[in-house]
């Protein structure tokens, strides 16, 4: 099988971790029945520094004739004062929206070795998996109308526009029913319908779909305020989490750092089936540390196992990275940022060498 | 001194707990220098019982010529499938956005004697002391337009608006600040600046105030999605937060259930000074437990002791009740909702005696 795959290194740690899953790659094309080639280009930051422009079309472009998308991190204070659309998050956002990349899957997940990184109580977040799957091209980063108007006399006003159709909930709705279906069957559906209109259409287009075809899952609805809280008390109530893009990019984050362990979690966002799909790590390009070698791969790895398992067809590639992963922490070996007493302090390097060690065994 | 404070028990457990300070008023009324004369009503789903509506005009007038409010708690499921605009929360919003309450003070304290009671590590929550300063009276709650639209053919479109102006921002900026200056110091800003431009102005809004007038205080700037995550990793280096009406609302819950004792937390929404202010415990109105006499009546004796300071220039008043509930704590007297081994378990109208017990010796 052959397939293609563009790699977004980006900024800050990007280059050094992405270069950890490009040795994975030439394991596979080594080892597997699968082949992948792969193209490279400037993304974020680094693309405002060749270009001009975080994400030039020709890159578009190439994305849209590959099967996949990994990313590595972008930003970093060097661009904090770029004008707000060529920043290097507009990169993301336009990445985002002209893949029409309309659902981000991110788990939250303990790996027991690491259970100790959180700030949860063990008996709290022992065991946790959760799955948020978060609507990512609507809502109120990018509705119309939006901008700052001048009003006169010192006076500005800032303008935002929350804005949900029909068929965007329902086709967000049906991934998370799915997979759902796949895992422990039940669906918390995130919104302020008490307060918001978008709030409530949702709530109401997410009930009806659930009483056409997923009946059989079970539906739970729950306001945004109170589901940040239920996460923090009891986050094992949870299993499929779907909620708006607002919404979902507060919630999704308070639930990674549940887990304590922020450099061990993968993401992917994805847009119709068919259609490439784009995975990259939760954390960001820590600028502080880039260059160093000692930033931690593993979620960047674990995303290009997500990338195998839901864009690649090649389930069974991704399940054994993942397996090798367990390996790796259950021997003791760990970045700086999952670093503890007892462990084996590694670089990004060593990290890198010791997945494919576990693989190759 | 003669002080007029309006009462509005609400619905489920409301009204057992407002009877509780309804005992700490006569208390002071023989034995303080204050005289504090109360009225009550009807609010919220008892009001749509008794009148129709979440809240009448007359409720509202009888507001304005007070000097505070103290609310019990609003909703409840017999009131689910009222119409959207005159749901119980309705009246909430209506009350915040007549009496212009702009500013909502949600402190997250951890209580000593309660520290078990976070899901957190106890050495990450000890001596927990955040002040959320949300924005109140705009933002997506009131933003126009708004609605839902019939596109035909089945489909649907929800819409809010997302919308701040110069003013709205420095008057809530302005109150942070100010409490900051009395506390550790330090305010951070939260908004989704990289995506909104609303955020944007906020972000540039709070920087001019900071520079004008405020520059012995820290000001911080920090996306949403980032105090999300730090609430849940390292809640101890934040000292006032400040932020929008959305964001407030989720990001005060989640600092709210980090303390781990929803039952002791207590809220006032401010308006101009001057101005009438709103007090209300943090928690719902557990209808579950409504009429069982079980229900903790310590955040709304608490919301009364910031009801004192703030509103009734009765500072000492205040930290005296603070103190007493300080007190029937160390005793071991717990409610339900908070009781471990070892402690004595109370009712309802046992802690309210306690209090008054404390507050007399
Ligand atoms: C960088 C920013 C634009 C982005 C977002 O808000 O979506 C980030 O927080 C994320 O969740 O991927
Ligand atoms: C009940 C609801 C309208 C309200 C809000 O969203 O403001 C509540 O969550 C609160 O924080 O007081």
């Amino acid at each position: 099988m052959n397939k293609k795959l563009l790699l977004l290194p980006g900024d800050g740690i990007g280059p050094e971790i992405i270069a950890e899953v490009r040795k994975i790659i030439a394991w596979i094309n080594e080892n597997a029945e699968l082949n992948i080639a792969t193209e490279e280009d400037y993304f974020g930051g680094a693309a405002i520094d060749a270009y001009g422009v975080p994400l030039r079309d020709e890159t578009l472009d190439v994305a849209r004739k590959s099967d996949a998308i990994l990313m590595g991190a972008v930003g970093g204070p060097k661009w904090d004062n770029v004008a707000y659309d060529i920043r290097p998050e507009a990169g993301l956002l336009k990445i985002r929206k002209q893949l029409d990349l309309f659902a981000n899957l991110r788990p939250a997940i303990v790996f027991d070795a690491l259970i100790d990184a959180s700030s949860l109580k063990p008996e709290i977040v022992k065991g946790l998996d959760i799955l948020i799957v978060r609507e990512l091209t609507g809502g109120v980063y990018f509705g119309e109308p939006r901008g700052i108007e001048d009003l006169g006399g010192g006076e500005r006003r800032g303008v935002n526009t929350q804005v949900y159709t029909t068929s965007e909930i329902r086709r967000v709705g049906k991934v998370a029913f799915e997979i759902a279906r796949k895992r422990k069957g039940k669906v918390t559906s995130c919104e302020k319908a008490n307060v918001m209109e978008s709030g409530k259409l949702w709530r109401e287009e997410i009930t009806r779909l659930h009483g056409e075809s997923y009946s059989d899952v079970t539906l739970e609805h729950m306001y945004a305020d109170n589901a940040a809280m239920q996460l923090c008390r009891r986050p094992s109530q949870f299993d499929v989490i779907v909620t708006d893009n607002l919404f979902g990019d507060i919630l999704s984050d308070e639930a990674a750092m549940l887990t304590g362990s922020l450099g061990m979690l993968p993401s992917a966002a994805l847009g119709a089936p068919g259609s490439p799909g784009l995975y990259e790590p939760v954390h960001g390009s820590a600028p502080d540390i880039a260059g160093q070698g000692i930033a931690n791969p593993l979620a960047t790895i674990l995303s290009f196992a997500m990338l195998l398992k839901y864009s690649l067809e090649s389930v069974e590639l991704g399940e054994k990275i993942e397996a090798a992963v367990q390996t790796v922490l259950a021997e003791g070996l760990r970045t700086a940022d999952i670093m503890v007493d007892g462990c084996t302090k590694v670089s990004t390097i060593e990290m890198g060498d010791a997945v494919i060690k576990a693989l190759a065994s």
